[in-house]
């Protein structure tokens, strides 16, 4: 009787648990991929569902159908209630349980309000597609209240908006919503100049984006700034309630819509697997990307933090991806007898998006701003959707957008608002 | 002091309501357009929603898009609450309120279970976005369930699909679920061929398409039974739940996954016009579609019931178009002292979707079925979507789905499912 192969586990379908999975395709294994959304996320391009630039499709695509001609992996859309290392089993929210001859733990990260969870019912954080979607109607109800709104006072509270956090994801929502007001509903209100919205980004630290050199952040906050966004710094948020947002000292900015991109905590999964974590829940791995002690659990993504020339690995797409071929070249090499190599991540560069011509990048060393930074980082964006049916789709889409500023997707899903309630708040 | 002009307040923005508004460009009107969305829907493409053809934003436009340029018209994002016809006043909910020298009634129709509104929880219906976001939801997590369970009669339940009522969208949904099943997810399981789905059209009367010759229904039937349908006629529902459908005396099907396509209702608001009204809640008009002894209010579109050469004039989008346009017709006429004509439909043709490469039309009473019927109803729909930005992006999805067989928008929205529950069945 021919014996089975050995069964892989991976936990994730981001960049990295998906690129694990595909680094497999080759090998003697059984591959499962759990993953409780039924679809991959483009995540770089999230924050254009949020802001109705796109549809949630153009950015997701079946874990089924990236996988289908993978003939040694299946796919489970399920939730992880725990992981079992001494076991090698992997148990499943509802029921149901997996073991495993190799675990792979991608399972990323989610937002966090540290200690804070009151706040996220009045500033959603934007991690998945259900949060975008969410966003999306919150923005887009701001601007149909104010309209339905006879009080001056009261219509220019709904025009406020906060962004907490003046990192990426931050940047990219604070710089989309001034352009939103500023032209894509131009003239589409009556009662209001939806010019007149104002958009406060809020960093607790000394700069915006912050993991890049100092010039490139004081470019980015000169570039928001150009947008009409107010960029406020050393501006640690206090408290959040349904009208505003408390700065300590620094005052309080009214706002009834604030949204949080402030905190990244990794996924409460690390906390089931033995070993250490870093103050993020981040759990500390080999070289290889292995579990201390556990050489057939490793974990990639957002979910892991390996220092690297005195740095830490940084958590985007690129150094996900990369993980997660390198785990699947890792597990290769324990199957035939060879020592896994050190993982190394490569950085080609790094970019951030402001609004229509603005962005910031550093590319093999050399810093760029202003509309060519724009144009590199559109040019990447479309090129990394390779493999993704919706390429020319997003490039229509986009195509579109840029010439007309136009938002394709402003489409508020949910019940119709209620003048003088806060349903709009409920979301 | 200048006279304010006569202000006509339209509710719904749908075919009729929103070709009311603009019938009104040039008139000396100011208009207010109330919906309680923020978006016109393209009905008749609203089942490619649901089956995850298209997505969400695809086949919508926010109506102040739309209506941006049109000066005198305003629009509200707001529920109507009641009409007070003597009043001249709408009331929204929520508070506020419009008074109005004309009213345009046109809010529609909804699915309705004739008294049976328990069967909703089982049995959605199909009649918003939110309605095909649910569905669309439904139908892939059956298929996710059916993954996860290792049992194989309870998988089989859990791949069959019941749609009830063989009007228009009844068919689409059946032929397109029997599709999907057969080629979309073909290769994508590991557990079952997705091929061995059941789907079952079940209709009360003798026969489907009801509307159409007899001869083009059996067309139909035989077109959806092609594709692996399954068409149950004389089989009137007694009993919806959980499990599966029970038809009466010809006994029951098993299914965890059951489509509602058999009953419209008009709007709750047609309640609040005085007036007649037919079984179906439809206001009995004048020939001029003003309400009987109040010629100032107009009714349009699926809430209008109106004879014409003793037929009704049929629920169809390019009826309730039509209504839409002769109300401006006949309020430009009203304030020129003149007296409105009658209305009259044209009715150019009719035609109804079962598949790829399958369908039924009437064209200037030439009947056509099959291939030609299919490439007439698809040039007609990309010609119909003119003045939509997303004409572009309708013909690449659907071009490249026609190549392909795919989905482009099989998205699950929402939490994961767990097994052994009947989450799915809340949709």
């Amino acid at each position: 009787m021919q014996q089975q192969p050995p069964r892989v586990v991976v936990i994730g379908g981001g960049f990295a648990g998906l690129e694990a999975v595909r680094g497999l395709a080759d090998a003697a294994v059984r591959v499962t991929l759990v993953d409780r959304a039924n679809h991959h996320l483009f995540q770089p391009l999230l924050y254009q569902v949020a802001t109705a630039g796109m549809a949630a499709p153009s950015i997701a695509m079946p874990l089924r159908r990236l996988l289908r001609r993978q003939r040694n992996a299946e796919v489970l859309m399920a939730e992880v209630a725990g992981i079992d290392a001494d076991a090698r089993r992997v148990t499943l929210a509802g029921g149901g349980s997996l073991d495993y001859d190799h675990l792979v733990v991608a399972a990323g990260a989610a937002h966090a309000y540290f200690g804070n969870d009151h706040w996220a019912r009045y500033a959603p954080g934007l991690k998945t597609l259900d949060d975008a979607l969410a966003i999306r109607r919150r923005i887009l109800l701001a601007f149909e209240c104010a309209e339905r709104e006879h009080d001056a006072a009261a219509r220019a509270h709904w025009l406020h908006f906060v962004v907490i956090g003046g990192g990426a994801t931050g940047v990219e929502l604070a710089g989309t919503l001034a352009e939103i007001a500023r032209h894509t509903l131009a003239h589409e209100f009556r009662h209001f100049d939806a010019g007149s919205a104002r958009v406060v980004l809020v960093e607790a630290g000394p700069r915006i984006l912050a993991g890049y050199p100092e010039p490139l952040s004081d470019a980015a906050r000169r570039q928001l700034e150009s947008l009409g966004v107010e960029v406020r710094l050393d501006s640690p948020v206090t408290d959040v309630d349904a009208q505003g947002v408390a700065l300590g000292e620094s005052g309080r900015i009214d706002a009834r819509t604030i949204l949080w991109a402030a905190g990244v905590a990794a996924s409460p999964l690390g906390s089931c697997l033995p070993g250490g974590r870093d103050r993020a829940g981040r759990v500390r791995v080999e070289p290889d990307l292995s579990l201390p002690g556990h050489p057939e659990i490793s974990v990639a993504g957002d979910l892991a933090t390996l220092e690297q020339d005195g740095e830490p690995v940084p958590g985007v797409a690129a150094a996900a991806k990369q993980m997660g071929a390198h785990v699947a070249r890792a597990i290769r090499a324990r199957l035939e007898g060879r020592a896994p190599p050190p993982f190394r991540y490569r950085d080609y560069g790094s970019m951030a998006t402001i609004g229509r011509g603005r962005a910031i990048a550093v590319i093999a060393g050399r810093r760029l701003t202003g509309a060519l930074a724009w144009w590199v980082w559109l040019f990447a964006h479309v090129l990394f959707l390779a493999g993704f049916r919706n390429r020319i789709v997003v490039l229509v889409d986009w195509a579109w957008a840029y010439v007309s500023w136009r938002r394709n997707a402003r489409i508020i899903l949910g019940a119709a608002p209620r003048a003088g309630t806060d349903e709009a708040d409920a979301g």
